[in-house]
């Protein structure tokens, strides 16, 4: 199975990378641009082929490795 | 309109961070982690109301500062 795990930071938290693309993006003339943040996605290529537990050993692999959960949150596909 | 764009390092290129995360999940005892690869996301909030329009601004942003198109590819999803 493939799962495709997304991080990104909680709202709140600052993102100095989001805020340094928004303000790229407007030095290079891009205007409109309200707003930029970026997470990391980490796409995982697993032995199991059952969904259910596949997806549960990625939510433990977050839980321990992928995402800092005080200050992300992360979201898992499987496909 | 919100765009989220995704930029993964193409099939073939060395992929350091995947491979970091690949083992680090085999020593944390994950078994059946046969391959990992890191990309990133990039959430942009545009003043843009037309869908299309929006779109178009978002391919020059990923070829002018997104992603570098020599290694790596890019994926757009507009909400």
């Amino acid at each position: 199975m493939r799962a495709k795990v997304t991080v990104m930071l909680k709202t709140g938290v600052l993102d100095p990378q989001g805020k340094a693309i928004a303000a790229a993006l407007g030095a290079l003339g891009f205007e409109g641009v309200q707003g930029a943040r970026q997470g990391k996605i980490i796409e995982l290529d697993l032995a199991e082929t059952d969904a259910a537990t596949a997806r549960e050993q990625v939510e433990e692999m977050c839980r321990q490795l992928l995402a800092n959960t005080v200050i992300e949150s992360y979201a898992i596909e499987m496909e």
